[in-house]
Formats: structure tokens, sequence, C-alpha cells
């Protein structure tokens, strides 16, 4: 009954037609529901061709991005604004055109270590251009999910409460927050309050251990998060994401510091995550209901 | 900041003057607000005598009980109903000729192990029954905190649902639950979550170890529960209650079940637990503020 | 990989031949590879039907019982003690004649609440009484498994500490502990450091919940237990026990006082079961194996 | 009775006489028993007079540190490499001439997010540089105390077991693990089995919330740390860490990525730690105790 995703990465970082299709295939064969790419560049992938696969074979798709320091839209250079600008624009199309209505990720300033803290002005920058695309977005049937990164990936939103106040000074009503298990365990105070507390913000969910390898190897309480998820009646997408040495995208395992190979097998690991989140979110339902249950005698 | 009590059995299961006069110094100057005892009988205590030295030491009271078998009001048989309700009456009056305002415990059956599943009949029995205690009780400003208990002590109200259905047949405005972590531990399915539901029907709570122990060494998780507490905004008491065969009930020690020695010295016990739960408190206030600060850029 | 068993009242409290067949197929179906029944009367079930059927279908057994309080061996009383002598010693045929090599269960002491604390006296009579069974139980291959109970279920023996004592006392090397999720839950200062000390005279392992319901949607941290069975190498059964008032053994019931429905659907909760403790121990295993690797760079 | 110490840039990240007075004087007068100083350069500190104040205060001193890229001694290019060399063995004199005997810190490689993974050879280069400071060290009685971080500080040793594995190459006796919790949290599948499987390596603890706020107010399961170090026996100095914007030191706050203001008043905090922690491990203390112990009936 979950509605449950699967990150492309976790099976390739190509993106060939052999390697999307069997990206696809494979995603399915899981029962995963939704397949999540990193932006594709429509001059090197055949949009309409994956478009009509992902209908055909009952998969919904989302789109995730991180702004690149050529394209930070905090930035006060109008050259490095405009271009981050035209590249969520292009990120939006390309939403549309798969056939989806969520692009995610770090859409309000640049993915990666920054080397000072963030200014008020620019704040402001990137609130004033996100609005913008915002407006061209809702136009396209698509919302923007601002993923909360952790503070080695941004100096900017790193926590729900964060990106709820940079939702308000939007003013957008198809912005919302992407939160991520792996970066709540690093920036959250308390994840469960955090997502309870953002409720009706949130548009994205990424379920990712604290190392980002196997669910449940390593610090995260999930059985907190499949609790929250279930108190605010939460009955989108989860996607799951995992990183190992195994499948390198050059610039995302860069940025996400991946040293370390935490699996080989990704149809193994892709199982299980799939049965994790399912029986998690089964088991959280049961809970819910048997808390409430007044239990009157019968006779 | 936090209102912590302590239940009078730490310090001394006797009611002579002298050991009525240690268990209030004691609890005074180990920084306790509140000291609960089970039900004095005023024959025996000097009760004006009680609540001047109350009041003189700063102190605030609770009463606690259990409906003995003779005096079970789920019971068809009037001659013991009646016995139940009139004991109810007497603790009543009790807490307010000491000054208090909670009257707490197993309120609505009697306390100890049954040997039969509970009838829908005896239930209602029990409602009309305390429903007359609940109005005499609100006349002389008395709550009745109905003890949400394991199933080994009653068969009756073992979770806080059942509870907030039994406070609603009595359709009285001053009845209310009196949860307590022990029992909780064992028969609700999310302690925190069962906080929560129960909101604004909680009148009193009692903070004891999963083995009646030192809080902390055994399976409760106390964050989950003080969050909770924070998340309800609860600013009424919480009252430490432990036991040990150091210190012997007859009645309650056998109800209770204690046959292990788990301290000797309640000094030692009774200060550790004032600090684990103000420090948990405490903890728990600030993580809830931190969760939502917005932690914008200053400059 | 993991040997997973089941409570036969999870499916019925009967033991007809039909019952019987049912409960052995259902157990099959749904990948149980032990079937634990309470001790079944020779004289009203065919063992040797029952014992074939066991083996025809691939499924081990366990056997597992609490002495009566007329056959309670920490009794003076020499009849009452030599009548807990003799139902120790036919349960131990029983559990050989079905093909079996454990029996587990209350062994020590009379199962129900009891009204007083018990004294060295008692101890040392059960220690001689069952040394004697245990060297019989030895020549007929069969292990003695002794529960471990909350304090409402027995004066004696509530903790895993107390239990190696005892053992310790009978000198016998085939007496073990039976461990069981939900007595550890109220009794064990902590659940993981227990199965830790106890590793080598651990037995036999319930799993349950802390209200006896589903799996996962009360207090227990599993995670906790499976990390803890993983690291002391734990590589027999353990099985899964729950009640709810949909099916009732009179006795067990009202000694375990289960008052509450948590469940109808015996099929859903053992399905949930059944993927709750392999996907637990699988993702126990994994963590452990993670936690070790030197992850050296390789090139 | 526990041995804690705490971070010198909970009081200031400066160095004058007056700064360094203040912070001992403020330690010793919250209870802390050690001092922990980010590498001072002998150039600028009166390094006798603070070894006196330090002395006559009753504090014991540790050093921290992490290599700069102009010192990392896994660089092929020989005077970086010297450099770092140099670096280390500097900080080794500044221990001894504090008194102190432990240098820990980022020792093995540059400590900064890295744009590569690391390779074999550089792994090989730092262990033949590092364990001749060792041997130097060793002669100074100081040991190396390698910390273990997380993947954006480093892309060397982020976990125990990687540590060991360079500890047993470099074949020294005085090289340990430094480990710290906020970085386990990131990076081991089981911090509690992190600690057990390490035990007789483990040299130096940081305690430090998954934000780096304060304690109790993140995702860290303090309880659990508390309970393994316990299980080890660990009795040597556990140094609480925490950085807010309040406190800044230009080249740590940036490499730590320290862009909220997780706190303002600094006694407030470290009375809050200390407390946190003695607690903690007073708590774990009793556990350990409790769980053992056989309650054998006293009469």
């Amino acid at each position: 009954m979950s509605k449950i995703g699967v990150h492309s990465f976790v099976w390739s970082a190509g993106s060939s037609k052999d390697e999307l299709e069997r990206t696809l295939v494979r995603s399915q064969d899981l029962g995963f529901n939704l397949v999540e790419f990193s932006y594709l560049d429509p001059q090197q992938v055949d949009v309409n061709w994956l478009s009509s696969r992902l209908r055909e074979l009952g998969l919904e798709v989302a789109v995730s991005m991180g702004l690149p320091p050529e394209g930070d839209i905090t930035s006060d250079d109008r050259s490095i604004n405009a271009n981050g600008e035209a590249i969520l624009d292009r990120a939006v199309a390309l939403v549309r055109d798969l056939g989806g209505s969520k692009l995610a990720g770090i859409l309000s300033s640049a993915h990666g270590k920054q080397e000072r803290p963030l200014t008020r002005r620019a704040w402001d920058t990137s609130v004033g251009t996100l609005s913008k695309v915002a407006a061209r977005a809702k136009a396209a049937g698509v919302s923007l999910n601002l993923e909360i990164v952790n503070r080695f990936e941004s100096n900017m939103l790193n926590t729900a409460a964060q990106g709820m106040a940079y939702i308000a000074d939007t003013g957008a009503s198809n912005v919302y927050l992407h939160l991520d298990t792996f970066h709540m365990n690093i920036e959250e105070a308390d994840v469960g309050l955090a997502i309870r507390n953002a409720a009706d913000k949130i548009g994205y969910v990424h379920i990712g251990e604290s190392h980002r390898g196997y669910l449940g190897t390593g610090n995260i309480d999930f059985t907190t998060i499949f609790d929250a998820l279930v108190a605010i009646g939460w009955n989108d997408y989860v996607t799951f994401e995992s990183f190992s040495t195994t499948i390198v995208d050059k610039d995302l395992s860069l940025k996400t510091a991946i040293w370390r190979n935490l699996w080989n097998d990704n149809v193994a690991l892709a199982k299980h995550a799939r049965q994790f989140i399912e029986l998690g979110l089964e088991t959280a339902r049961l809970k819910a209901e048997l808390v409430k249950d007044a239990h009157l005698p019968l006779v």
C-alpha cells in the first residue's frame, strides 16, 4: 500500500538507453513504484522514449539535482544567478516532459562544501530567483522540493525549520520540503518532531541510512521516522537512496564523499530496502491503530 | 522549573508521626515539590497536623489508593459496591483535608490479579458509581485520576485509550487519567503516542522504571516520555515511584509482586531520580525549542 | 537461514487431530521451522501420529509447560513435590516421543501469581528435584530450558542472572535458560546485556511483544535483541509467541491475563512475525559484519 | 568518579594568557578534570606558565590537532610529508611540555573535505611517517590518538575498524583510536559494537551531539554509548566537545562547517554537559551491576 521509490543510482550512474531501460525494469521487478533520476540532459537522453517506458511500466518519476557553483542562485553575480535560474527551468521542463510532478534536491544554493557562512543577502537573492522559477513551475504542474542537506553539502538549508522559513519567504504554494533521513540524522534536533512540525510542507522524502548503506545497519532510528510519517498521514512517496563505491557518479560521489564500498550486490540491497520500508510502514500503521483502540469489553 | 513529586513509600511504608515527618523533610531536602501518600486512615493519622506540616514545608500532596476486593465498584453485589463508594468518598475527603486536589490510583475496580475478563455490565456498574463519587469530589475541589495499570493488577483499564472511553462514559469534568510509565511499558502500543493522544485528559503522571528500580537502569525509553510530556505542554506534576524489598507495605508489595531488592539506599535513589527527571525534562525542552529554530542568517 | 518457530496457540488452543494437523500445515506454509506445543496429554493425543507428521513436514518440535500449584517443586509437601517431579518426567517423555530435544517453560516452580516471596529453602528444594529430572532427561536426549518470567507469573526466576545461579546449583549440563522478550521487558535491567552475559547458557528463545500482540507494535527494542543474538552467535531457534482473546486456552489465558483482543487474523499475524524476525536477524548480521570491515583502499 | 574533560573552544578560541586562564578556571569550577586544547603555538603561548597553572588547578591536559594540507603525511611530496612530520613532532613536544600524555585528532592525513578517494600508496606513506613520529612520542611519554572522523573531514580513517587496521600497520604500541560520537553517528554501523570491538585500542573519547550542540538534543543514543564504555571497562577521559557560531575558530569552524548558532551561554551548556555525562555514566554502571545480580532469596 505504501508508495516506495528508488534512486536510479542504486542501479547505475549511466544514462544510455540500455542503462535506463535496465533501471526501469529492475525497479519495477523489485516492486518499486517510482524511479528518481538525477537530472538527465535531453540532448543526450531520449526523453519521449523514457516517458513512454515509464508509463508502460506503470512507474512514476521524480527528478533531483543540486545546483553547481556556476549556477548558485544565492550569488550576487548576475550571470551566475541567471545560469542557475535557467538550470532550474530546464529541470522543471524535464520533470514535466517525463510525466512527473516533482523536482527535488538542492535547488536554493550550490551543492557542495562551502567556505563561508551564508549571508542574509544571499538568502534573499535565492528566494527572489526561486520564486520566479516556482511560478513557472506551477504553470507546468511541477512542485519544487527543497532538499534539506547536511552542513558539509550546503551552508543554507540544513534543517526543516530553515526550509519552512525559506518557503514562507517565497510565498509560493508549490514549494515544499524534500526531507532525507541521512541528512536529518546529522542536522535535526529530533527527526520525528521535525517531520511532525513540517507536516503540511513536506513534498518528498528520501530514506537513506546514516552511512548511506543498507537500511537498518546504521544509526538511524527508522521506527521513529515511520511512526512520524504515519502520524502526519503521509501517503506520498518515500524513495530509497544508497551510495557505495560500486556505482560512481563522479560529481555526486565526490560531493557526497563516498569513499567506502558498502555493498556490491544492488539487487540484494534494493530487495532488502523495499522489504524494510514496507514492513516498517505497515508496522507503524498497526501500532498507531492499536494505541487508539479502546478495547471495550465485548460481553 | 519542573514539578516533581515522590511517593512516600520511597521513604517509608509506615504512618507514625515520626515517619511522616521524616518523609516530608527528606522529600523537601532532596528538592521534591510534592509527596504522594497511599491512603492514610484519619483514625490513625493526625490529618490536621500533616496538612499544616505540608504547608509549612511548601510541599503539595496527592493521595493514591487501589480499591480492595471488598470494595470493588464493578461488583453487582450492592454491599460491596456501596463499600467501594464509601472508600472513595473517604479518600476524596482526605485529599481535601490535606489541602490537595488529586486522588489517584486504581479507583474504578479492585486492585489485584483477576481471574476472569471484565464484562460490559461490570464496566457500566463502575461508571455509574464513579460518576456519583466524581460529582461529590468536584464539590470538594478534588479530581479523580484513574490509574492505568498492567493486566496483572486489573482487568479493566490497562491502556490510556480504555481510560479515555471510561472517562467519556462518566461525562464528568473532573475525572482524568493517571498514567504510570511502569504500566505503560507493558500495555501501551506506543508510550509517546499514548501520551499525545490523551493529552487533555491526563491528570497525573507516575515515573517508574520497568523493574521498579533506579530510573534509566531498565527498558523504558524515558527520552520518548519526556519528549511527549513536553510536546503536550505538560506542566503539572510527575511523581517518582520505586519499590524494593527494602521497604515493604504488605498489601501493596504483594499486589505489585516486589520480590527483589533493587536498592537499599533510598536517599541515593531519590537523589538520582530527582536529577534524572529534571535533566530529562530540561533536555526535552531544549530539543523541542531547537528543532523549531529557523536559524536565519544574522548578517 | 534463521531458525524460526511458532507457538501452536497462534493457531489453536485445541488438540484434536484436525486442529493439530492444521497447526502443522499452517506453520509450514508460512515458513516456520519448528512448532512449540504446550504439554499435550498422550492419553488424548496420538503422539506417534503427531511425531510422524512433524517428520513428514520437516518440522522440528519443542514442548513448553508451567508447573501447576499442585505440582510445585519448591514445595516442602512431599506429595506435591513428587507430583511435580512426575509431571516433569512425563513432559520429558513427550518431548522424546515427539522426536524433539527441548522442554521449556516454568519448570522450577508453579506458574502463577504468588502471595509471598520465595525462601532459600524453597529454592534448594526445587534445585534438588529438578536435578533428578535433569539426569533422567539427559538420558532421554532432552534439555530442560527454564523460562525466565515476570514477577506476576512466578516469584522465583525473574531474571537471567537468577536462572544462571539456579543452573549452577543444579550442576547439570542439560539445563539451560529459556528467555522470553515479553518477560525480559519487565524484569531485565538491560535485555541485550542479559543475553550477552548468559550467552553459553541460553537454550531457547521466545520472541513476543510487550503487550503480546504484533511484533514491533509495542515497547520492545527488537533491534537490540537481534543484535545481541547475533553477537553471541545464536544459531538455534527463536519462537514467536502471541496471545489475543481470539484464541483462548482457559488456564494459560488467565495466568497470563489476556484481556484484550490484539488480533483476529492469525495468518496475517504470523506472516508479519515471520518476516519481522527474518528481516531483523538478517539486518543485525549485516550490521555486525559491516562494523568490522576495515574497508582498506583498493588501489 | 568519571573522568570528564572539556574542549577549550567551549570557552574561547583565543589563546591569550587571560583567555587561557579563564578557560582553566571555568573548566575547574564546573567540575571538569581535563582541558583539551587545539594545538597552541609555543611562540605565542607561555607553555611553562600554562603547565604550572594546570598543575595548580589539578587539571589534566590533552592536545588535539588536524594536519593541514601542506603537512599531509599521506603525500608523496617529500617536503609536504616532512612538514607534516615536523608538525606532529612539535605537537608531541607541546603535550609533553604541558605535562600531558595524549595527542589526539586527525594525525594521519590532512583535515578537510577531500576531492578524491585515498590510495593504498597514500595509506602506506602515512603509516610510514606516523610510525616514526610514534617512536619518538613514546620516548616522550606521549600517545598518538587517531581521530576517526566523518567522510567530509577526511577520506582516510572514517571508522574504528579502519583505524585499527592502520594501528596494526604501524606496529606501534602507543598509537590508539580517538573516538568521537559526532563522527561515529555518521560513519559507524553500530556505535556500541564499534566501541566493544575496539575496546583495547581506544585511547581517547570525544562526547559530542549529532549537530554539535547540547547533549541529548540530537540523534545520538548516548545510553548505548555509556553502556558500551562501561562494558569495556573504560575508566579514562571522555571529553565534551561542542561548537556554535558564538565561538569561532576560523580554521576549525570552516572545516567543521559550523553555520548555526546552537547556543550562546557556554556556562549553561557546559554545566548541562557535565551533568549529562556524569549521570549517564553512573546510570550505565548501576544497570550493568543490576543485570548481573542473582538476587538470591535472603531467607
